[in-house]
């Protein structure tokens, strides 16, 4: 019989790889909770008219869409704030405010696969509702750049704008809808030779393209100057200064402002950010976030939100190009036990050491002592212990240290002594 | 607009039970670490044959199938063992032996909801591949008891029992295929009535009946007594005592034998085993496994293999009727600014608690004293820092213990020592 394949699109995950997820995935929750988030699930498909709710018809094609047994139309979940809005109107509308919650889980995209982009990918995200708008978005970012921070990956760019900047110079322009989209587009892939060509063939005021084109080619602490110059004159300009000044008591002074940012959803109100993390090269963002109000599309009250989602598989790519690695998973211990009336003690040393909370394992495969020892070797142990026939004379083992090659013997009831040191 | 609603037959977790899961799920996967087993992730769609090779035709209906874009029939994963052996024969055929993997996952049934009864719901499991069968069926098992027992949940029964005694019980009777595969059924639900009135009517030797009713009638202690009895002349039952025997070296010296264990997938090959958790009631089963053989089934050569599932869900049900709990999530501070200028300082606190790994939040609705103290109250921290005018002039802050009522000021310099009494 042909194997089978996986979907095409999708990944198997080995054990070393789904350790280093599984502890990138921990240290991720471990800070959520220190912020007194809290996580919440949601299942994996939906009703197909949420995720239109939130996205726009143009999502549909992307979705991987089926029926139930009652013929409604279900999909796939292709991100994850949709669920987790549809889940706070449903059951956290009258909690205490705010409600702050997080979420991992899987998403799926029913796309041509390209590299780096998988139909199954992974998103961990947070959002904070209720809260005043300034107090949500100071402390969201900050969850983003100390989970990234807590990570250790360093190097990190965050750039932070306002839609009601961006939006004013927009409408300064006098175009149509469609041509303020095609615009938006264009300042979100930072494309401003197309985008000026665009806007002169659209018939803008050139002033005004003059002045957005300014606008979002502003860098670093020009773009903080401004901001601060503004600040009277301009709401959006103002919220981002005194935004930045709390994510300065937050610890994070080196936060960018970007007035390009667009973010593309229309359910974003006001602050929008992303953040970069530059080794990734030409796909670096991994994280887009912002003040949204969305309950109310969904049948909510309306509440003001602030939320952001990483790009799990990003984040993974990111630490690995970084050099960033996570504690080994090795096992601690291999028992030998040799002939068949060693298997006995092996067992019973192995049970032992594994309730002290001691990784361990035993030959399951009748190998002999070299074969053994080159296995040992091979999956990095630190220890082996070996069991023949006269330790078993002795009631005693012999412990061998794999990087020094020492070997000592230890009584059997007193192996621990090889592990813990000053047990009395 | 209406409220939408989560798809029939699905659940959404809130942060609380989220909690105990996660720990439940990390308490879990230490378990399996510790026997020296590592984590394996397969994708949440598989082609749907693949699940139809493993389960046969009949599942197709349980399905939740669709086509991707280049027309491939795939499902949402029933199980997973058929997604870990797929994987298995495609990458981990080469790897020495024994692989030791194991799995936490999301699977999908698409039957009519019932009482307890899921449309998703999640499984973990383990598989041990490659090692001769003795050795693999015992350490599985300790795996699967180690793994509950460490949950901290007592009283849990294991049945253990062997396809090559049942099988041949079975032969003796003399019926067709099909009466065959009722009368598994029936033994598998231990309805030895109706089994009998079936048997009768399929025209079975009354000797035949009367021998298969009384084996998988033995209870406890005669199971034991019957398996070393004929331990000589059959080698099923020489196999369970001497699994039996290593099970105890593993420290579980209370395993049940059941000969009608029966499991029902036609590629258990040897030894089954069924987990039960009594306080469920009717359905108590909360783990299933045996040793089979399936990599040949999926395109790979024939290995030796043992494996098991626990249904997640039913854990989690069954740690809460034994009253197991788990560590409390609860935040530990919970700091009040009074006044706009004591919010920066609330900031540079609350960043320095986090960075010292204690989770903390912050007011960011502006409540009065009276409001912040009852919201404090609500959500259970521990302790209350209190930043007003009097504090901001001294540098200083009010820590107020919540369970004693005790008010203590520390300089702002200092606050850490509130939380860590022995600080130089």
């Amino acid at each position: 019989m042909a194997e089978f394949q996986k979907p095409r699109g999708t990944r198997d995950f080995a054990p070393e790889e789904m350790a280093r997820r599984r502890f990138v995935e921990a240290n991720m929750r471990r800070t959520a909770e220190l912020f007194g988030f809290g996580e919440v699930m949601t299942p994996t498909f939906e009703s197909t008219e949420l995720f239109v709710a939130r996205s726009g018809e143009g999502i549909i094609d992307e979705l991987y869409a089926f029926e139930d047994k009652g013929s409604r139309k279900i999909s796939l979940r292709p991100e994850l704030t949709a669920s987790v809005m549809r889940f706070y109107v449903n059951e956290m509308q009258n909690l205490p405010k705010p409600v702050k919650i997080f979420y991992f889980g899987n998403c799926f995209r029913y796309e041509r696969p390209q590299a780096g982009r998988y139909r199954e990918f992974w998103q961990f995200g947070a959002e904070l509702i209720g809260a005043p708008s300034i107090e949500s978005d100071a402390e969201v970012i900050a969850l983003a750049l100390a989970t990234l921070k807590n990570l250790g990956l360093k190097d990190v760019v965050v750039r932070i704008g306002h839609l009601s900047i961006l939006n004013k110079f927009i409408r300064d322009l006098k175009i149509s809808d469609n041509a303020e989209k095609e615009a938006r587009r264009l300042i979100d892939k930072r494309n401003f030779e197309d985008l000026r060509s665009m806007l002169d063939g659209a018939n803008a005021n050139d002033e005004a393209i003059a002045r957005l084109i300014e606008l979002v080619s502003l860098d670093g602490d020009e773009a903080i100057r401004r901001a601060k110059e503004e600040a009277g004159n301009n709401e959006g300009f103002g919220y981002l200064a005194n935004l930045l000044e709390r994510l300065r008591a937050y610890g994070f002074d080196n936060c960018q402002l970007d007035f390009g940012v667009a973010r593309g959803l229309d359910y974003y109100t006001g602050m929008v950010f992303e953040i970069d993390a530059p080794s990734l090269g030409a796909e670096k963002q991994v994280c887009g976030g912002g003040a949204y109000t969305l309950a109310d599309l969904f049948g909510g009250q309306e509440v003001n939100s602030t939320g952001y989602a990483f790009g799990f598989d990003r984040i993974m790519l990111a630490l690995e190009k970084s050099g960033v690695t996570v504690p080994s998973q090795n096992l601690s211990v291999y028992i030998l036990p040799i002939g068949d009336e060693a298997k006995i003690t092996a067992i019973q040393i192995l049970s032992e050491l594994r309730n002290a909370g001691i990784s361990a394992d035993m030959d399951l495969m009748g190998r002999n002592m070299s074969k053994a020892m080159k296995y040992a070797n091979s999956i990095g142990v630190t220890k082996t212990i070996l069991i023949g026939d006269n330790e078993l004379a002795e009631n005693s083992v012999t412990v061998r240290d794999m990087r020094s090659g020492v070997q000592e013997k230890y009584p059997i009831s007193d192996i621990l002594r090889a592990f813990f040191k000053n047990i009395p």
